[in-house]
C-alpha cells in the first residue's frame, strides 16, 4: 500500500467517525485529487461523509482555500474602481446580472461577473447574452481586467483556471448525490467568487414561499467574511417568474427595457435592492435609480455589450412560433409557478439538459398576466415562444397546474431576508 | 442524462436521507455495479450512506441475496451427508479449521470449507496447509464435491465464480474506509457461506479482552437464518494466541499433534466446543472426542491431504533461524498478547501486506509459556523462526511489551458467549 492510500482512507475514517479534519488533510486530499493521485471513488466516499456529518466553519475555511489554490486567481487590485460582485443562486426569468452590471458600474464600481452556463430550467446568463448577434463569453484575463478598467463591468465565462477543483468535485457531486451539502455548495460558490479576485459580494439567493432556513446563506457569508470578501446576502421571493419573460432573447429585451427606464416592476425593485447593497459594500454614495433614469446604466450596458463583440442595435431573433395559453375563467391570477414556466421554456428549447447542447436564442415564455393582475376568460395569461412547434406540447403539459385564478389577489413581498455577519 | 444515470443517484439519495431501498433497487444496483454500469465512486458514497445510516433486516437479507445472485452457487443437496461449516473471523495461531473440518467429517457431517487468503497479521488457512508438500488450494466446483462425499470434507479457495459481487465490493471498501460498516462485513461474510452451498454454519468470532456488543454477530446468525442456514456464533476468547504457534508449517503440526490425541488444550478445547455446535446443527449424535482419541479424525485428514495431492507422510520445512526470547524475570506468564505475537508472525515472513506477496512456510512464533505457566528469569518465552535472520529486529520489537511476567496467573475462560436466534 502507497503513503497515498493510507492518508486518504485516515482523511476517509476521520470524516466518517464525526472528526475534525486538520488543514494540512483538508489540503492535501483536494490537491491530490486534482492531480489525480487520490481517485473519484475515495473522494465520493468522503463526500458522503461531509455531506452526512459536516464540515464545521474552520475546517470548510480551508476546504474552500484548498478549491482557491487549486488554480489561479484574478488580481484585480490594481483597477482604479473598487471592485464588487453578485451571485445568485438561479431563479426562473431572472435577467438581473444584464442590468445590475452595467448600472453598478455606472455609479463607479468595477463588477467582475465570471459566470458559468445554465443547466435544467433556470437559464444561464451566458446563454442570454449570446442571443446578441456577435457578442462573445470567452475573454483573456487580461482582457476581462481591460475591460473593467475601461467600461467597469464585464459578465464573461468563467475560465478553466479558477478554482479547477470545484470543476472536477460538482462533477462528483452530480453523480454521487452529495450535491445537497450546505458546506459544499458554500464552497462551491464562494470558492469561484473569491478566485475571481472581488472585493465585496452581494448574495442573491431565490426562495420560494413558506418557511425557510437561511443556513446555507450564513455559511456563504461567513465564508466570504472569513476570506476577506466583504459579503451580504439578501433572500427574494422566487414564487413566479422575475420580471414577464423566461427566455435568452426574451429575457434581453426585457432588461434592455429597464435599462430605458421601463421593464416591470419586480425586476426594477429586486435590482436596485441588490445594486443597493452592492455600492454599500464598495463606499460608493450613488443613486442607482438616478442612473437608470439618466441613461447612464444603459450607456454602460452598451459600451460592454459592444466590447465583447456584440452589436447593441443589432435586431434579437424571435420565434417563428407563438402559442396563447388562455385564461380559464374571469378573475385575478393568484399563481403563476417559477418552476413550471421554468420547466416549460426549457421544454420549448430556452435550456439545456447536458452541458454539451446547445439553447435555442429564441425560445421562452412570456408571461402577459402576473400574480395580482386582472384577467378575462379567454384571454393569453401566458405565451409559448419556440422555433420547434413540437416542443409546444409538452411546455403545455408543465404548465397544466401552473396558473391559478381566482377572485383576490394574494401579495407577497419581493426582498424577503438581508443575511449579514 | 440516461436511465441509469437517474436511478443510481435516486438509490444513493434514499439511504442518504436515512430512507429504505426497495428489494427491486438493491438488487438493481448490486447487478449494475458488477456488470460495470454503474460506477465506483457512486457505490463508494452509496456505501459510505450505508455505513453511516444502516440497512434494515429486510435490506440487508436482500442485499445479500443480490450479492450471492451476482455468481454461481454450489449445490450440495445431492451430498449423501448433511453440510455444515465454520467461519472463523480470524485469530492468532488459529488452525482449528485444521482440525474441525476433519474431525467434524469423521462423525458423518460433510464440511465445505471454501476459504480465502490470509491478509495481515492473521494468517490464512489455505497458507498454512500450503506448507504441505503438494498439496493444492485450488480444486474444481465437481473436485470438491467429489471429495466431500467420499472424504466428508474440503479446505480449498473459494473459486472466483462465487459472489463476485464481494470481492469487487470487498476492494472497494478497502479504499473508502467502509469496511467498519456491521451489515457490509455480515454480507459479505454470508454471502460466500450461503453461495457455498452448507446448511448450517458455525460462527468463530475472536474477541479480546474486556466489553464487546454482540451485534455483529446477532446480525449474522439472522441473515443466516433468513437464508435457510442454520446459523450459530461463538464468541471465543483471542487474548493470547490459540496453542503454541503462529506461522503455517508451524500451525500444521501443531494441528497434527491434536489429531494425533495430543496438542495444547485450549485448541483441543476450542475445537470440541465448535465441534459440538456443528455436529448438533446437522443432527448428528456423535462424540468428537472420541474421534479424535480413535484415531478417525486424523484418518480423516490424512485422506483429505492426500485427496488434495499433498503428502500426509512428508517432513514439514523447518527455519533455518531461531531466536529465543528469554523472561526478563522469574515468576508465571500473566499476559502474551496475541496481536504482538501475530505482527512478530507477520514480520518473521508469515503472512503478508499485499495479496500477491508470497509467504514463508516455516516462519512463525513458538509460544514456549503460555499464560498461567511457570518461566523462570532468562528462560526462552517465545522463540521466532525465520529463513530471513534480517526480520528479526523487527519482530522483536513488536514483542516489546507483549510479555507480562507476574506472581499469581490470571485466569479467563475460551469461550466468552454463544448467540443464537
Amino acid at each position: 500500500m502507497t503513503a497515498a492510500h493510507h492518508s486518504v482512507v485516515d482523511v476517509i475514517r476521520t470524516k466518517r467517525d464525526r472528526g475534525e479534519l486538520t488543514d494540512e488533510q483538508i489540503r492535501w486530499v483536494l490537491d491530490a485529487y486534482v492531480r489525480g493521485t487520490v481517485a473519484d471513488e475515495q473522494v465520493a466516499a468522503l463526500l458522503m461523509a461531509v455531506l452526512l456529518n459536516g464540515l464545521d466553519a474552520r475546517e470548510l475555511s480551508t476546504w474552500t482555500s484548498a478549491m482557491i489554490e487549486s488554480g489561479e486567481r484574478l488580481d484585480l487590485s490594481a483597477l482604479s474602481r473598487p471592485t464588487v460582485d453578485k451571485h445568485s443562486t438561479g431563479g426562473v426569468g431572472d435577467k438581473v446580472s444584464l442590468v445590475l452590471a452595467p448600472l453598478v458600474a455606472s455609479c463607479g464600481a468595477a463588477v467582475p461577473q465570471l459566470s458559468g452556463r445554465g443547466l435544467g430550467h433556470t437559464g444561464g446568463t451566458l446563454d442570454k447574452l449570446e442571443s446578441i448577434p456577435g457578442w462573445r463569453a470567452a475573454l483573456t484575463n487580461e482582457e476581462i481586467v481591460a475591460q473593467l478598467e475601461s467600461v467597469g463591468c464585464v459578465i464573461c465565462a468563467a475560465g478553466a483556471g479558477l478554482a479547477p477543483a470545484d470543476r472536477k468535485l460538482y462533477a462528483l457531486r452530480d453523480v454521487t448525490a452529495t450535491v445537497e451539502s450546505i458546506p459544499l455548495i458554500a464552497a462551491s460558490i464562494m470558492s469561484k467568487k473569491i478566485a475571481e479576485g472581488t472585493a465585496a459580494l452581494v448574495l442573491d439567493v431565490k426562495v420560494g414561499t413558506g418557511a425557510f432556513m437561511p443556513d446555507r446563506e450564513r455559511t456563504m457569508v461567513g465564508l466570504g467574511t472569513a476570506h476577506s470578501v466583504e459579503t451580504v446576502a439578501l433572500l427574494t421571493s422566487m414564487d413566479t417568474p422575475l420580471g414577464r419573460t423566461a427566455g435568452n432573447a426574451l429575457e434581453v429585451r426585457e432588461a434592455e427595457a429597464v435599462l430605458e427606464g421601463g421593464g416591470p416592476p419586480d425586476l426594477v425593485e429586486v435590482t436596485l435592492a441588490l445594486a443597493g447593497e452592492m455600492l454599500a459594500r464598495c463606499g460608493i454614495h450613488d443613486d442607482p435609480a438616478a442612473r437608470l433614469a439618466d441613461g447612464s446604466a444603459r450607456a454602460t450596458y452598451r459600451a460592454m455589450i459592444a466590447a465583447q463583440g456584440g452589436d447593441p442595435d443589432a435586431e434579437l431573433p424571435t420565434a417563428s412560433h407563438v402559442r396563447a395559453v388562455p385564461a380559464a375563467r374571469d378573475g385575478v391570477v393568484r399563481r403563476l409557478d417559477a418552476r413550471a414556466v421554468g420547466v416549460a421554456a426549457w421544454r420549448l428549447g430556452a435550456g439545456r439538459a447536458r452541458k454539451e447542447d446547445p439553447v435555442s436564442p429564441t425560445a421562452g415564455v412570456v408571461c402577459v398576466r402576473k400574480p395580482g393582475e386582472v384577467v378575462a376568460a379567454g384571454e393569453p395569461v401566458v405565451e409559448l415562444h419556440t422555433d420547434d412547434a413540437t416542443t409546444l406540447e409538452a411546455a403545455l403539459a408543465a404548465l397544466a397546474d401552473a396558473i391559478e385564478i381566482g377572485d383576490a389577489p394574494a401579495a407577497a413581498p419581493l426582498v424577503l431576508e438581508r443575511v449579514a455577519v
